[in-house]
């Protein structure tokens, strides 16, 4: 047997639930899916982009066949340097990698030894809990309210891990219309847990998918941002930014910005493992950039996805019964919602796909053992308006007739 | 200190010895270089490329700039399948990747605990090597002759190690014009050797760069299609096939075939790690191949490099002493050569940097503690012809010149 050969970590490697769940519901008839993280397709500037690809294959051809830097593309972090407009950075401070989702395993590859703790907000994104526990990493959530991670609790769970000789290597944290939630932790927020970091030697890891995706006038600080320009702290933030969510994710580019010394092993870890990102790829980004495209398509996505937010948020009120309870997000692609205590949404799954609309049970976004199961997690961007109707109109009949 | 905070992995990593040696001959202007391992850019099929970029964004645009598969795009399996065409195999039995580190990368994932051992052909890629100890593998490397491979020590070593209680997880080969140093399996001895590691339960890594890079008449089956088809032996080897030197290796796609209990945990660990390969890439190889254009144009290239390796060859008789010797391969991009025993290629490698040419030692292409230093690996399909002239002249003079 093939599988007698596996490593210790494979065998007991989770594969991901979500996929699981979502295929259980494929191929259903007339199902209305809020269950995904998928972008709009209509959103993707394709006209645009394929002029692009046909452009940079052509005219610089020879370079971008060739291999390419395992730290990325230079004309690529030339333009996200002078789109992100910070005062210290430089090059050095700059890794490009094939998404986001990659440039948390090389971090999580260059900090986490087997049995180290990693930090997030509960709930979280599960792609990231996964990575983390591949590298051997035990990871311990704590809760959030309205304005993000409860430092309260955060210090309490840091003390009780010290006090069990734990070692934490960093807290993991998406401040911006966070994943699952659609939250944004406040200013406030975000200075305190920055303060309480760097007072306890815990690193930060921001990731950022989608901080652009916001459509309300309010806009706050990255933690990076804090740390750099207001505690001039340039270790105690890592931040990973996504193009996933704004020009498509088939295009695998994403960026971390941080201390030189923590990049330099990234790009390491990234020699080892597929020497470099896809390099047409990242010029093609790095032109979209250059000629202006970029502020303007932010534009136009904010634009087009309100309206579905909007929309949606509208139909929760109308049809979800008192005891229900939402986030109310001014951005992102989730909202989130609470159920009474007693309704487990994971058993409620399998009822809505019955009623043909699904989404994905909160418990899926917690380390194994410290879920909360009166919740789940709906996405806006893949849904026209009519699906959004008939849909949340669904949910909440079903959520109804549980308290018949 | 950042530093502080780092895995004990990645305290221990150790970066790329030829990379600082290669950065070490930069900007030396009138450096002739037979260092790297790039192919030509004049071989880079960009007009069609840049034609089919613009296509498959245009017209596809929906649909590769979404999500991908982590198993790599249903299209370019299919077509790669057509390609390949072997009789048993099907989708199951493949992975898209990053690039052909990418696949190695996570097939030692899947089967490497800290400290089992993957036997390879001494001297072997360095890049592999390295990902391989990057897993916390033990790399022992065992002598070839000009057929591949020794069995006889190969057998010695695999005694000796067990006899240590070491556990042998799989061997790395790359049997067709092997880098570093250009020679080819013959047949007996891929056929004995896979029936030695079937014996012996011993799994097999074949990279498979440059078996399409073939000048000659003779072709060799690849060791995967002996086990499939001869030997009926569907887990023993999975084959690691890359575009690299085919395409170019700035685009990041390669693939991995094997046994799908195995290929399906290597898709976990892409999952965790990139989420997928770059659609658009993916998408745009695949239409290379359904259009007809990967025949003729690896037809293109074979007549193209032919004349640089005769080149090489050529020149090397010319102008090297008799006691240095050379292998004479019939493909691939690089050759291999043995100096006399008191000549170390590291020393000399820095003499060659002052008479303006420079190469590979041959120490970097085995586990440290293990090399040989009278040896170099040359690369001829990244010169001009008189480059390879001059170049070979002044290398040729240089060794010359110590035994004056």
């Amino acid at each position: 047997m093939i599988t007698n050969y596996f490593s210790e970590t494979t065998k007991t490697m989770k594969s991901s639930l979500i996929r699981e769940l979502v295929a259980t519901t494929k191929n259903v008839p007339d199902l209305i899916s809020f269950a995904g993280g998928f972008p709009s397709p209509a959103t993707f500037p394709t006209e645009i982009l394929s002029k692009l690809f046909q452009e940079v294959v052509f005219q610089q051809g020879r370079d971008v066949l060739q291999y390419g830097n395992s730290e990325g593309d230079d004309q690529l972090k030339e333009e996200i340097l002078k789109w992100e407009n910070y005062p210290n950075l430089n090059r050095n401070n700059l890794i490009i990698t094939v998404g986001a989702t990659n440039a948390i395993y090389y971090m999580s590859r260059t900090l986490l030894n087997e049995g180290d703790i990693v930090l997030c907000e509960a709930p979280s994104f599960l792609g990231s809990i996964v990575a983390f526990e591949a590298v051997g990493a035990e990871v311990h959530c704590v809760s959030m309210d309205n304005e993000g991670i409860d430092l309260n609790r955060l210090a309490e769970k840091v003390k009780r891990l010290r006090d069990a000789d734990k070692k934490i290597k960093f807290l993991y944290t998406i401040p911006d219309f966070q994943n699952p939630t659609g939250i944004t932790m406040s200013y406030k927020r975000r200075y305190k847990l920055l303060k309480y970091c760097e007072a306890e030697d815990i690193l930060i890891m921001e990731d950022n998918p989608y901080s652009r995706l916001n459509f309300s006038e309010e806009e706050q600080p990255t933690l990076l941002r804090i740390a750099q320009t207001e505690l001039n702290n340039p270790y105690l933030v890592t931040e990973i930014v996504s193009f996933s969510k704004i020009l498509g994710p088939g295009m695998r580019v994403a960026y971390a910005i941080g201390a030189p010394e923590l990049i330099n092993k990234m790009v390491s870890w990234q020699q080892k493992v597929t020497i470099s990102p896809d390099c047409t790829t990242e010029r093609v980004v790095a032109k979209f950039l250059a000629e202006g495209y970029m502020e303007p398509h932010i534009k136009n996505l904010c634009k087009f996805y309100k309206p579905y937010l909007d929309k949606m948020l509208a139909c929760l009120s109308a049809e979800m019964p008192v005891y229900v309870q939402w986030t109310k997000p001014k951005g992102g692609i989730f909202i989130w919602l609470w159920l009474p205590e007693d309704i487990n949404a994971d058993t409620l799954f399998y009822k809505a796909k019955d009623h043909l609309v699904t989404f994905i049970p909160g418990s899926k976004f917690y380390p194994e053992g410290q879920e909360r199961f009166n919740c789940m997690r709906l996405n806006y961007t893949y849904s026209t308006m009519e699906q959004i109707e008939t849909g949340i109109k669904r949910l909440g009949e079903l959520i109804k007739s549980i308290y018949v």
